[in-house]
């Protein structure tokens, strides 16, 4: 855990005091970025420190060659990995000839950084003496438009404090950057143009294998006292562009400089015209000026709240947590491209390479659906329909053949972005979570569109594979899958996986009825997909014998399901009884002595618990929980918020409101110590889902919307919104009661601890 | 399978006819070694086409930086490298300016290798057509001397067919060598000194980071028609020294050139003087000559063969594979130094990095033990015995206490160099096999005085490591073993591998016997050891009670063991039942499917049977055999060599002798389409073992040597020898009868086929 530095703030993330350890976290925890590219909060200035450079453009990656100790047949040759862009937020500063540089300077007081969560924009002030004793105040505010969302701008001011002095501004564009992840060093972009023109300049250059061609660009503006200053052009270098502004000022004069820059990308325009877009955009920044554009971005913002929004009255911590949550996962993706995903480290950093997990199915699909339009879901679904393809190529690669499909592990575009056999290779499970979003959609969203339209293919290519990824045991009379690993990585290739047992029986299940489903009610759609898929009867008779017949381990004694085969041959040492100084123990230990021992990274019988809990009792959930949370060290980001849900189901709040704190602020007080690399966007998700789904119950219930509303005993009241099939639906918790309301124009029926409750538009309801 | 290119004889490999396709895979099958330093059979003069540059010395080696996709805790952050040493071989030839290149001559006839495996030369032959038409006839020579083992020489004879012309030869040293396997390009030697004295030339260089000094050296000398030429001094480069010899040949002359060189080492002599013992070794040389030196060559030779020679009457093919695998062997380790141990691609090539794995005492120890002088055996005894600080350090990394010790599973120096977590961590077997090679000694040499003076601390520090890493299982009610590879790895990550846990259970009791043994018979030896250890008579009782209850796998329906728990899960198609084109499953099947599969790699608990097969009869032999054998893919060079004893321990000699072909000609025939990576050194003693303790069925029971000879019959007759406690007994079989000679002073008793039979010195019995 990090030194608290972050203020509790409800809307801000403040930091003040300038401490040079805490530039790399601090670069992490106040980025920005609007869906379509982000930032690390790099200063502007040169800084000689450690630092950690980046700015990302969304769905641009390089297939680096895959690095490992010893080849395993079937790895990837090369995996996407999400890649540093070109830098156009750099502005050099020189007073008097010497160069500003946070890192040199022989004092800066009164640092601070703001991150304004509400209005979506970061600034960063100081006051610093530079070893020529030139004192001098810098305000610089930032933020990437949400409307123009290829834009971003910069105002940075500089004040001299103690004397006149000679400053010189030089606003650039730098292509010769690097990734901090690079596995042999490859060089990722080639520079094919770079040109300036007056105050503006852009570089045009490609990703190498890829080959996303993206222009760079800024246009940049100085003045002061109101009067502008005329830019002059510098001599270019071989990845640098840019201009260079000059002025005398007297002592307390202030220059100003206006930046605007960002990212044109092939994706969305001709290649041919991308300096052209830029030059648009430009146009039209500068039509509007920053200070519209700011205006603008405030209001973008506050729409994004209006109905994202979770208030929590009476600790500031938690509040300030669970919006930081929701900022960035607005940050990351807003849906409006099904060719992009949300990335673990979202814009924040490189780590993990490929861009999308299960997480996205598992943990950021319900925070999506209920505070977006139905369309961005969707848009989560398509992305998965337009990798079946590779899916299937993928699943041929292992030897699986017929349409069988493995989506991979992590993927920038469909294909296996990772190389740990064990993961790779075995932690199947996700091909589950890709089938139960499905589900989870039509049941959330009441669309059943998406089905036979895209989703009985994915679903057909995923029965497939579980299939055959079974095999009938003679010994045990049933199917068994052997060799896997499930949702706990701290077990690896084990045998009947009891979640992994449970999600390949409940694919071909669900996979079969919605065949008939989609047979009986949209037959131009089946006729379609048979022909396609060439899906025979005998073939789904085939899935039905193995998913019926499916093996699960369980224990007599403990009335429990194992996780897997041999669990209880474990010494099982709760987690509470080991020394501390053995955790956490991925630090501390050798992997074979994680492997046998009990603990568990993140919850696994327990996660097929929260997707399934239909299919089971409050008792059976509550002896897992008990028998498995005491081996739980929650080393995953993504463990907490399960468990927070599952407790406040289990009616233990206290409980609830411990793992809600741990996994609401896990990157501001930094839990891991790791929040310097980036920070852990899919596992924001399953902070809002701990509140919506664990404290407020939400569930949806035979077409209906449920919940079962708890309250810490820490907090006030809280407040929520969802969009229930177009409806907006507030819900405010407080200790006495849980108030609703409707915003819309039909009555909707609900059910509140069990009580059908009926709400009706723009009227409060109490129940 | 390669082209068979290397012509059946019997005591040499020949190959007729240039292939650039075949130059690396030749340069593994010729390469030739004294134990001390050994080299890939490179050509003398430049060489433009694809070759696998490779010169060793023994137990000179690199920490090169781990290379990993994913770090795991516990892995080594450098492990050990064999290195390509400086070349001392390279002879540049230039006729008429031209550079005499078997890759760009315009026609290459009569191109010829011999390995002469009696004598220990290498000969090579060709006449080429250079680009510039002139015909050349070279004939060259080379050996590594067995007498003076820092020592190897050089003939290069030359003659101008067709013209006359002007020769240019210019013997070098270079050290500006790389290893091909290197994980970031490191620089691994540091060239401190380059000297050159008319026709001497000296390198000395040391590694980096392990500092071991070397010294290269030559010394070369050229005649025409008998007369000396003088050597002319050539410019030195930054990594190249060496000397010119110039001559303006007539048609159909020759000018032969005599190269000395090698290595002095560090380990053998101190720092400073390694060029004056360089220069010694080469006075030495010239002295006696290269004739001479040949004739010494021959020599030693014969005196090595002359106890381990294999003869085989009516087959040339298996007879040639015996002889090439006893000679690599031999040129591989001579015993004499016991910091040093047998590689598994011993002076062929880079791969595996470390040097030493439990192929070591699993399978290179009897062969040594009963072909040389028990001292040998001793030296590779004592080399775990140095190591066992290491081992305890190694299982400390690990979480181990104690003094428990977990011996690396590749190693140069103690320390681990390997990281995949499931073979370093877990394939923990190899800790039983140094102990079982202790037991082996033993029974073999009858000499017991190892145990008490080092023995015994390695036993101790071994069964802790057992005691600790079983646990009691409450399910089970008895001790296992989780997570282990096996000899099997096919399998990873298993619970309670059957022949680990016998293993385990087999070293904490045999540990515990020697314990009460040393106590009685030498007191001093056990008060040392108890003080040193600080073991009690507690800590004995518990590994008892875990050794006493140990859990093994077992099928009642099929009366075996099983290979671990969930055997019986696994779908049970057999190999033959496989479609060719799956194999081999390690080149076709990605690695899960290969880890589900049933298919084993090598012996797994037929590798228990062999090693403790008076604890079982022949008929659960059997029945293991016939269960395992057909899920069985030996795609393990040490796997056919433990069937083929097995299969004739069962009476089945026309298996055992498929058995034993496909181990003894395994590089010969490049079955793994592999060889120009180097030669499988170490499974060439379980070639040796498949003879003497299959078909001759050799063993010691109760101190007595025991035969159970039978005879392929394809096969006329065989014959080996083998020095049992300092009796030298020949063994002779045919189809008809055994003959023993007995080479010694003393009558002894040995059994045959189960009936006591007396050997009378200088006198042979038929049996």
């Amino acid at each position: 855990m990090n030194q608290d530095y972050i203020k509790p703030n409800p809307w801000s993330l403040i930091e003040e005091g300038f401490d040079k350890e805490r530039v790399k976290s601090s670069e992490s925890l106040f980025s920005i970025g609007n869906g379509a590219m982000g930032q690390r909060a790099n200063f502007e200035e040169h800084y000689s420190g450690e630092t950690f450079q980046g700015s990302y453009i969304a769905g641009v990656y390089y297939p680096d060659k895959t690095r490992v100790g010893w080849w395993k047949n079937g790895y990837p040759e090369y995996f996407a990995k999400v890649l540093n862009a070109p830098n156009w937020i750099a502005v050099n500063v020189h007073i008097n000839g010497q160069t500003l540089d946070l890192n040199s300077c022989k004092k800066v007081v009164g640092f601070s950084r703001e991150l304004n969560m509400k209005e979506g924009w970061y600034k960063r002030s100081f006051m610093a003496t530079l070893p020529n004793d030139v004192e001098v105040q810098v305000n610089a505010t930032r933020f990437l438009s949400l409307d123009l969302d290829e834009l971003g701008a910069i105002k940075y001011e500089l004040q001299v404090l103690n004397s006149d002095a000679e400053v010189k501004m030089t606003p650039y564009l730098d292509s010769g950057i690097t990734n901090e992840d690079s596995n042999w060093d490859d060089k990722f972009w080639n520079t094919t143009k770079r040109t300036s023109i007056g105050n503006r300049a852009f570089i045009e250059a490609h990703t190498m294998k890829t080959n996303f061609a993206t222009c760079t660009f800024m246009d940049a503006s100085a003045e002061v006292n109101g009067k502008n200053i005329k830019a002059k052009e510098v001599e270019n270098t071989e990845f640098k562009v840019g201009c260079e502004f000059q002025y005398s000022l007297k002592k307390g004069e202030t220059i100003s400089l206006t930046k605007f820059g960002g990212y044109i990308v092939s994706r969305n325009h001709k290649v041919a015209e991308l300096t052209d877009v830029a030059i648009n955009i430009l146009d039209k920044a500068l039509e509007l000026g920053f200070d519209r554009l700011l205006e603008k971005q405030k209001d973008a913002w506050a729409s994004v709240w209006e109905m994202s929004d979770i208030t929590i009255e009476g600790d500031v911590k938690a509040q300030q947590g669970i919006r930081f949550n929701i900022f960035q996962l607005n940050q990351t993706y807003l849906g409006k491209d099904s060719r992009l995903n949300i990335g673990p480290k979202g814009f924040t950093g490189e780590k993990y390479g490929g861009s999308t997990y299960w997480d996205t199915e598992a943990y950021c699909l319900p925070f999506y659906m209920a505070t977006k339009n139905q369309k961005v879901a969707w848009s989560l679904l398509e992305y998965r329909y337009n990798h079946l393809e590779k899916a299937i190529e993928n699943a041929r690669k292992l030897g699986f053949t017929n349409g069988a499909a493995l989506y991979p592990m992590v993927t920038m575009n469909g294909e296996e972005c990772h190389n740990e056999w064990e993961i790779t290779f075995e932690e199947i499970h996700r091909n589950g979570a890709i089938a139960f979003a499905i589900f989870n959609y039509y049941r959330f969203t009441g669309d059943y569109s998406y089905i036979p339209e895209m989703g009985l293919e994915v679903l057909i290519g995923i029965a497939r594979f579980w299939h055959q990824r079974a095999n009938y045991s003679a010994k045990k009379k049933k199917y068994v899958i052997l060799g896997v690993t499930g949702p706990n990585e701290y077990e690896n290739n084990v045998n009947n996986n009891w979640y992994t047992n449970y999600l390949a029986k409940w694919c071909i299940k669900y996979t079969l009825e919605q065949l008939q489903k989609v047979k009986d009610g949209y037959p131009v759609d089946y006729d379609r997909i048979i022909a396609h898929t060439k899906l025979t009867s005998d073939e789904t008779e085939l899935w039905d014998e193995v998913a019926t017949n499916m093996f699960f381990p369980y224990s007599k004694k403990h009335e429990i399901f194992l996780q897997q085969d041999g669990f209880l041959d474990k010494e099982l040492i709760k987690v509470d009884d080991l020394d501390k100084s053995d955790r956490p123990i991925n630090q501390k230990w050798s992997w074979d002595r994680i492997l046998r021992s009990p603990y568990i990274k993140q919850a696994d019988i327990l996660q097929g618990f929260y997707l399934f809990e239909d299919n089971f009792s409050k008792e059976e959930l509550e002896k897992h929980f008990d028998f498995y949370e005491p081996f739980t060290v929650h080393e995953s980001s993504l463990s907490p918020c399960l468990h927070s849900i599952q407790a406040a189901k289990l009616g233990r709040m206290e409980q609830a409101y411990k793992f809600y704190l741990r996994t609401s602020r896990l990157d501001l007080d930094d839990y891991n110590k790791e929040v310097e690399e980036g920070l852990h966007i899919t596992s924001m998700a399953g902070t809002w889902m701990s509140i919506v789904e664990g404290f407020g119950g939400m569930r949806v219930l035979d077409d209906k919307l449920c919940f079962n509303p708890q309250i810490p005993k820490q907090w006030k009241s809280y407040s929520f919104k969802v969009n229930f099939r177009n409806r907006i639906i507030k819900v405010n918790v407080s200790e006495k009661e849980t108030a609703f309301e409707l915003n819309g124009h039909e009555e909707v029926s609900i059910r509140v601890n069990g009580e059908r409750v009926v709400l009706i538009p723009n009227q409060k309801v109490v129940a």
